[in-house]
């Protein structure tokens, strides 16, 4: 990854890069810029990691050891003794740490308007706004400050400026990053979110910050997110029926393109009801404006003149309600989730505007409150349905503004959607963010090596009853893929049984985990008659380990290899 | 299961046993009873299926079309016009609904008095409490006018009431059991549980009711349940280091004896700090009380005098709280749960105390808040933390009053949770509920060892071509043994192919190897296909694992069955 980043930078030199990087500025960016020599000092001690020499800056909602955390309200500033556990896993990657971006305070807005530190720019007009809440970090990326940054993405904040800037932005599934170190907003939702200048980079950073933190409660243990090698022929891609723009014509446009483009890509584009999801945004706008006012009521009290009147106004709904009316909004959203999960069968991701519109700073000046929840208007709902998301860009507009895509699927299907945001980024032909450079070819797939490698069906895949047994013993999912046509998949009880057969056998999907040989023997001992592990053969011709079931067992069980696979068999055997 | 339980209800045929059910009686139990005669028709029609004739009854805030659901409050009753899928499911596996049961009203309490309909007592001691809010449910099945029958557990409502009735009350997995058509207490920790005298019919009651259903926005998609096959002597239990029973000399004592005899079954105690998991259960004393807010407030409101003075008290805290203050009670709990989780890596189960202590009637009335809060000490976090959990018999007080204890575990693993549960219920010797019965015994356990035992049928065996890759990872020869009878080999070339086959098979010579299990994995990786490793079943009923092929591959290839071993073919087929 780095390499190509390095170049579009600066030079093959990392001092250079950083140098150059230095040369470069946009307004209102930075909430704190570390000196050039600091850098370089940190240049020379710097671990040869994964993202060695990389300059990169982090959202100043983010802790950093010695460097104040203001959340663009200065009043509120304070010094934190240690960095968040993702800048520590950065610099202990390499990367360089550049500085703090300015962002909407408290996160708390979509605009990038909300500071005292000033309205971020998109770096293509000076009179449009950047998005936030992760302005300053989005326009780093775009205008070549840093090679990468960290935002953060409650609402679509790591996704509404990178839409508006050019560049990616990968909002993680919950859990998936530590959020321990960051000033909350709504915990229960909140996500670390990377920005870069394409999805290869974004996803080489992902994997240095992902990982479960036993110091966050909000931190959910999932399999690493390895960039899945997809081709979109092979892809269901869900799109609104009905499409909202505020009457912008040139974003309905550029996303009736970008739908074409998919559609050559080979993509099936199914039409889908949105307005579960989007009622599953509204609620924001209720009483789950309250979750923002448990860290942060009591310093909007003690101080209202310390925080910005229109962050003050949008927080201070708060009050107006009940413990039942919060109980009663999350039921309603555990509803609202049920009512969309059927479409996941259907489709393997959504493909929605990243925003509907923009708006120069006068409008958002003048109209602060509408204009910041209708940007929101495809990306409120991400982190309430625990939703992964990825945002990359998707066109121009004739006036030249940037216009974003996103990609989005139930939580740990991070690397999917890296895999089909990186082959339709690649397919738009861009520059990245605003350097003009040509976006560098996708990489090859990290290759294999030691260890087996493991098809499991049924009860050890993820969120099944047996996936512990996986992950008590290391093993790494690699992706998911089907067995060659030749398998047929049984029922039996609370597991299905994998058989080879000589003529009329279909493919089934298989989870691919990379396994020590070791621990094979040890899964082995636990799995009991009539299923054993033997070699499988998948659909490329790969021949793996894999669980099987002794052909004796399965005679009279029902076949329900016409489901395709495990999970869909349990989805829809109820009854 | 269902036969013996046919024998403690009255006889072999199911209208003698719904006769004999119908002979009996116990003060407070039913809300509604339906007519004798009513029942035998609903026999006649009964479909044919796994609970075929056996009565049973449920807790009265559970919807039967055309029975009022009254919650235990006459104002609030309703006729519904269908019935909750959890009393489609039994009816339609042949189960007899006998009635309705009597609640601490809206579920809400744990003592089984809060109920305009009486308060219900032990059948041990009609001074004492039967426990609640399931209390009608839990003494029917004792008494024995039902064979099970379905609770409700929000916060231990479906197993303090087994405690304080001698039967078992498993209390599932949330979302594992459709909440549907079932008045909602707390809807995002409610649960449906099961009543029944013995562990193994509470776990097939169970495998009929559970499955997701996509109409309740709460179910959640998870395996079949089955029961699992335990030896306690794998089985690691947590147990608190700080034990409260408010002074009650007879329950700490009947709790220490439930420990010895789980030593002596073999598991092993590890003391733990439970203090995380009682902060949880605190929190439903907090701002979490206005979730049952959102359901019943507006009747509450509406209808004061129309609602238990105690419980319209306890409902009444609920308009104290602000949205924000549930946000805080909801972080707060996430912070408890992640403090919990660490402890599942050292214990597979918590056995709890099911209550503390209990009271007399007459001591409740005195004092209903405090002495309910106590009894739901060991069981108010189990929702709250998304835990399975099983309450079964444990031993008598002195004065002939019932002690239970609970098995704890992450959800999923209700069919574990059974396993042990069944093994410690057997070894109480106790009788069942309140017929005198015996319980009846139980499977015996898997014998468990160390290591694996690896049945080798060809190439690997001394003196063939690999059998170093035994040698070198340290594999012991043991025997020499034979398949049962249910095997065939075939040729494939250099190896022989080792398949079980439904009939027409016989035994096969085995050389048996004591191997590590690590080491299994090591060999795994080295087979090709089509063979792999599985369950072999030796002469004498042992199940090891050995070498098997597939049965696709076998076709048309000789059958050396008749050799009766490898190395016998081998020198027959030397030209």
């Amino acid at each position: 990854m780095t390499d190509l980043q390095f170049a579009s930078l600066g030079g093959p030199d990392a001092a250079d890069v950083i140098r150059t990087a230095y040369a470069r500025d946009a307004p209102h960016v930075w909430t704190h810029r570390r000196p050039l020599d600091d850098v370089l000092r940190d240049l020379e001690s710097a671990p040869n990691g994964p993202l060695y020499g990389i300059p990169f800056s982090v959202k100043d909602n983010i802790d950093v050891a010695g460097l104040p955390t203001t959340a663009a309200c200065p009043d509120f500033a304070y010094v934190p003794a240690v960095s968040a556990p993702v800048v520590d896993r950065l610099l202990a990657a390499g990367a360089i740490l550049v500085g703090k971006n300015n962002l909407d305070q408290f996160a708390t807005g979509l605009t990038g308007t909300r500071s005292p530190y000033g309205a971020c720019a998109t770096p293509f007009d000076a009179r449009y706004i950047s998005g936030g809440s992760s302005s300053g970090s989005a326009v780093a990326v775009a205008a070549g400050l840093v090679g990468f940054s960290i935002g953060t993405d409650t609402a679509g904040s790591g996704r509404v400026p990178a839409a508006l800037c050019n560049v990616v932005g990968l909002k993680p599934s919950r859990g998936l990053v530590s959020t321990r170190g960051i000033v909350p907003a709504c915990p229960s939702l909140d996500c670390p979110s990377v920005f870069a200048l394409n999805v290869g980079d974004a996803a080489a950073v992902l994997a240095v910050i992902e990982g479960q933190d036993p110091g966050d409660p909000w931190s959910v243990a999932r399999p690493p997110s390895t960039v899945e090698d997809v081709s979109l022929s092979n892809v269901r891609l869900g799109v609104p029926r009905e499409r909202e723009f505020g009457g912008d014509r040139e974003h309905a446009a550029a996303y009736a393109g970008a739908l074409a483009r998919l559609s050559g890509l080979g993509a099936t584009l199914v039409p889908i009801d949105l307005e579960p999801f989007l009622a599953a945004g509204r609620l924001l706008y209720g009483p789950w404006v309250a979750e923002r006012w448990t860290g942060l009521g009591d310093f909007v009290t003690a101080h209202p003149g310390s925080v910005h009147p229109v962050t003050r106004q949008v927080l201070s709904a708060a009050r107006n309600y009940s413990a039942a009316e919060a109980f009663g909004a999350m039921h309603r959203l555990r509803e609202l989730r049920a009512r969309t999960e059927p479409v996941w069968a259907d489709i393997d991701a959504l493909a929605l505007p990243t925003v509907p519109t923009t708006y120069t700073i006068a409008e958002v000046h003048a109209n602060p409150v509408r204009s910041n929840a209708f940007l929101g208007y495809y990306t409120h709902f991400a982190n309430l349905l625990d939703l992964a998301a990825l945002a990359v860009p998707a066109a121009f507009t004739p006036n030249g503004l940037p216009v974003g895509l996103s990609f989005l699927a139930p939580a740990g299907r991070d690397g999917f959607l890296a895999g089909i945001g990186a082959v339709f980024h690649a397919a738009t032909g861009l520059t990245t963010g605003a350097t003009g450079h040509a976006l560098a070819p996708a990489a090859p797939p990290a290759a294999g090596n030691d260890g087996a490698v493991l098809a499991v069906v049924g009860a050890h895949r993820r969120g099944q009853p047996l996936h512990h047994q996986l992950l008590a013993r290391g093993a790494v999912l690699i992706g998911i893929d089907r067995t060659a046509p030749c398998y047929r998949m049984f029922q039996m009880g609370d597991r299905p049984g994998l058989v080879r057969v000589s003529d009329g056998g279909a493919g089934v999907e298989v989870e691919l985990y990379r396994v020590a040989a070791a621990d094979l023997g040890e899964l082995l001992v636990r799995i009991p008659a009539p299923l054993g592990l033997g070699s499988v053969t998948l659909a490329d011709g790969r021949t793996v380990v894999g669980f099987l079931a002794e052909s004796y067992a399965v005679a009279g069980r029902p076949d329900i290899t016409g489901y395709g696979s495990w999970p869909a068999y349990l989805s829809a055997a109820v009854p």
